[in-house]
């Protein structure tokens, strides 16, 4: 057991890994080559079209112990994960991992089987039950949890060898050529699916759209699948993408947008060639449209958006305030159709998105991106992986990847939810480093990292309600009082892994 | 020294690699794992801007004996490989492979170093005085001769490792996001730099168009990138593309190009579905003319073109023959804003085009290919290496990649040339094993693979003039004359590898 330069106690081995404790963001370079995988060859006239994930999971020699994958542009929608662990307890096969891009709600119903011994690790960042029975310690199965830059350099390094990538294919053709922009379970981008292709020993495409060759955009060729599965329907297309994506309506959240909005305007990077992220979450829309504004009344012609995109980014982009759109997933139905029609919206793997071990990633070149929080701390640490409760319900997604490589992270949030204040002492579970975040937004205060002295100058020269963060936790604590400690077994139940591997802190299981 | 199957000489070792006789198109198969290389790491405003070639070389800690590679996108009108060449000798450094996915006529400056020693080696096909001077024993430049699908699988493989690939960008920002259809030195298609961006140690875009982040679109995305450096000028714009190709006015050519399409309208695979290939010579885009008036005439429906693209399978793209134009190099100017603007015309890797060891290349989904030959022989081989002189000239572009994979590959050629006979007893060098060419076509006769029976019979009610091709032979042969057999010394210059790696045939030095 050793202290990080966090302070948060990291096993030196767990569950027969060794763990390298989380030093600061930039210093930790890869040692190692680039993944491999066997070469193989096909043939003229062989075909790769295989009768059921049955043959599929034959032909692919899975056995006890490998891993799976699968991706999440599906969300809530995608039923493939499922059906595949089904299949995987009919066959008999045991101790698999799960190395998909993420794990949703919907695939609470694997828990059986995490409980019969088919799945028995989750290398990725999971949403909802299963996690949250493993920090009760009701689920025996381990978690890492990686951010979709840091998953990518996972399967880069080959930290994580994906034995069977499952990729779900709106679109397909029988030679494998595939995109994700048209069919009944269309999702728009498959950026992460992109990275499976490129590293997974074996590649299955699954379609609900056999369509004939060559199937058209292609996102994921031919040369890098293996087989071809038809399926009835991947999933429930209604639970896919949303249809819209809707902006907060709250006064105090409109508040913090336009606070958030301010800072970006008083920091001056909002002038031509401004590049910007945001997720989805009504805020950060807030934020986007407040942003749109601007730059229409400024009228600045900004470079790119990047992340998760939503229909208020395909604005911006068909009004000409961003040059390209960076796609990493579509959030909303309006960014699908846009993948599909606008040259300047542009599919990117996870890789080019995020990955710290490569040549370069688009969120190095972000201006600013806006994030939430379920927790933050007065050193600027932001949790978003577990709740106050101390259970981990949230995977990381894109944060710590984005607030590394933008010049400007801001995180928005309330001051406080429920009864608990969103700044704390320590967060609980620290996602992404303070060093990393600029700002931190609420209704009530914003608080900004001492290094930008000039940023403060500013605000307060805008009459903002400029804070300092450790008098604003007092200030906000007085109103709701200090939130009982949350107590924990000294059990490690799942890892937060950094974007570069290294280990950022532990979620134990919570003492019921 | 043993045969290979087609009865040619190959040593067991030549300059210190044990060789791989060939056997058959189909039977050889990947052995290892897909080559590596380190992964690195960049982080926000990390400058990859390098003031000159000269700081590249040295920032890739290029050393005596490693290789080099260039694309030829820019073909004739490329400067950048002879500025590399003289750079690599003002810095003292010696004993550099060229792995080049071809090099060309305007590369002929290069012959004082490798006179010198600062080139020893060419891993790739040559056009032109460099393969020349090799045959006639007055350069000593080992060359192993790759078809573009075989150089792909060679780098796929590790068996060629490329040190540091310069990759000339036309369009260009300062992550090294690049692109082929923008700036004045536009070739259109990166198809061959594709596949070095992802094997190549260490990537160079050098380019004389940079351009705001991020360059769109994106052939070649930041995070294959190492560096950028920004030159005056790529080369000739007036070499790099023909303004346009021209199809052939002269009566025998338009015969064989008539003779060609009937064979391909009597093998019934021009249908609904119909997918092509032709090169860029005036015989052949006259067949692309032939066929594109039959799709009309019949309302058919084209799926695919694919190889060196050209304004002939533009026009087809543009008017719903074809559905898609997969595009490894652009032949002329219109095929370069075509693939600006049209979304059915894709850029592809060599890899994906035709590189057998993966898993499914575009030609093994061709239906008819239309290929050229110096000379063919009485088993159907084929050779456009060496001319009858036997000197090595040509390099073989994709010409045994789509014979394998096509259902019908047609070789157009006249019956003879100048005084020679195009029919051989056996050719002086074989490219392209018998096996996979189905029919010569010559404006004196058609003759047919023995296996393609109806063929045959189609052709005879069709009152076509079929040929056995030995009788044919002999008809030749007593209007010109057997020609003077080549004499050749023992040494060999230059390997023909087949495109799966084993060595179809050798190039001996020339006996003047």
């Amino acid at each position: 057991m050793a202290k990080n330069s966090l302070g948060r106690e990291i096993p030196a081995v767990w569950r027969g890994r060794s763990l390298d404790p989380y030093m600061d963001p930039w210093s930790r370079q890869p040692e190692v080559l680039r993944a491999t995988r066997p070469l193989v060859r096909c043939r003229p006239g062989d075909s790769k079209l295989l009768p059921s994930l049955r043959v599929a999971i034959e032909m692919c020699e899975l056995k006890n112990g490998m891993n799976i994958s699968t991706h999440h542009a599906l969300r809530n929608g995608d039923v493939l994960l499922n059906m595949l662990v089904k299949e995987l307890d009919v066959m008999g096969l045991r101790d698999i991992g799960i190395a998909s891009s993420s794990v949703h709600a919907v695939n609470a119903e694997i828990i059986p089987y995490i409980r019969k011994g088919v799945i028995t690790r989750i290398e990725t960042g999971v949403n909802g039950l299963i996690a949250e029975l493993v920090s009760k310690g009701e689920l025996d199965c381990p978690i890492v949890v990686r951010s979709h830059g840091g998953r990518a350099r996972s399967l880069a390094t080959g930290e994580v060898e994906v034995d069977a990538a499952f990729l779900a294919a709106p679109c397909c053709d029988i030679t494998g050529n595939l995109n994700g922009v048209y069919g009944p379970s269309a999702c728009g981008s498959l950026g992460y699916a992109l990275t499976d292709a490129r590293y997974a020993k074996k590649v299955i495409a699954v379609t609900d759209n056999l369509v004939r060759f060559p199937a058209a955009p292609i996102s994921i060729g031919q040369s890098e699948v293996d087989y071809v599965v038809q399926i009835d329907s991947l999933g429930d297309p209604n639970k896919i993408v949303s249809t819209t994506t809707r902006l907060a309506r709250d006064p105090a959240a409109l508040l913090i947008a336009r606070y958030a909005t301010e800072v970006i305007e008083a920091s001056g990077l909002l002038k031509d060639g401004f590049s910007f992220q945001t997720g989805a979450g009504g805020t950060s829309l807030a934020v986007a449209d407040l942003i749109h504004r601007k730059m229409a009344a400024g009228k600045i012609k900004g470079s790119f958006g990047c992340g998760g995109i939503t229909g208020y980014f395909v604005d911006m982009l068909e009004q000409g305030y961003f040059e390209t759109l960076f796609d990493v997933q579509c959030f909303d139905l309006k960014a699908v159709e846009s993948l599909r029609r606008n040259p300047g919206h542009r599919e990117i793997s996870a890789s080019l998105y995020a990955n710290p071990y490569n040549r370069g990633e688009v969120v190095n070149m972000l201006d600013c991106v806006i994030l939430g929080a379920t927790e933050v701390d007065v050193d600027f640490n932001v949790n978003v992986n577990t709740e106050s409760s101390g259970y981990l319900l949230h995977n990381t997604g894109g944060h710590c990847d984005a607030a590394a490589g933008a010049k400007l992270a801001i995180v928005v949030a309330p001051s406080m939810r429920g009864r608990l204040p969103i700044v704390r002492d320590a967060v609980t579970t620290i996602t992404t480093p303070g060093e990393t975040v600029d700002v931190i937004v609420t209704e009530r205060g914003i608080c900004v990292a001492d290094k930008h002295v000039d940023l403060k100058k500013e605000l307060l020269r805008r009459k903002l309600p400029l804070k300092d963060i450790r008098q604003f936790h007092e200030e906000i604590t007085r109103i709701t009082g200090v939130p009982r400690a949350v107590e924990f077994e000294d059990e490690v139940v799942a890892l937060i892994e950094y974007r570069d591997g290294s280990i950022i802190d532990v979620v134990r299981r919570v003492r019921e």
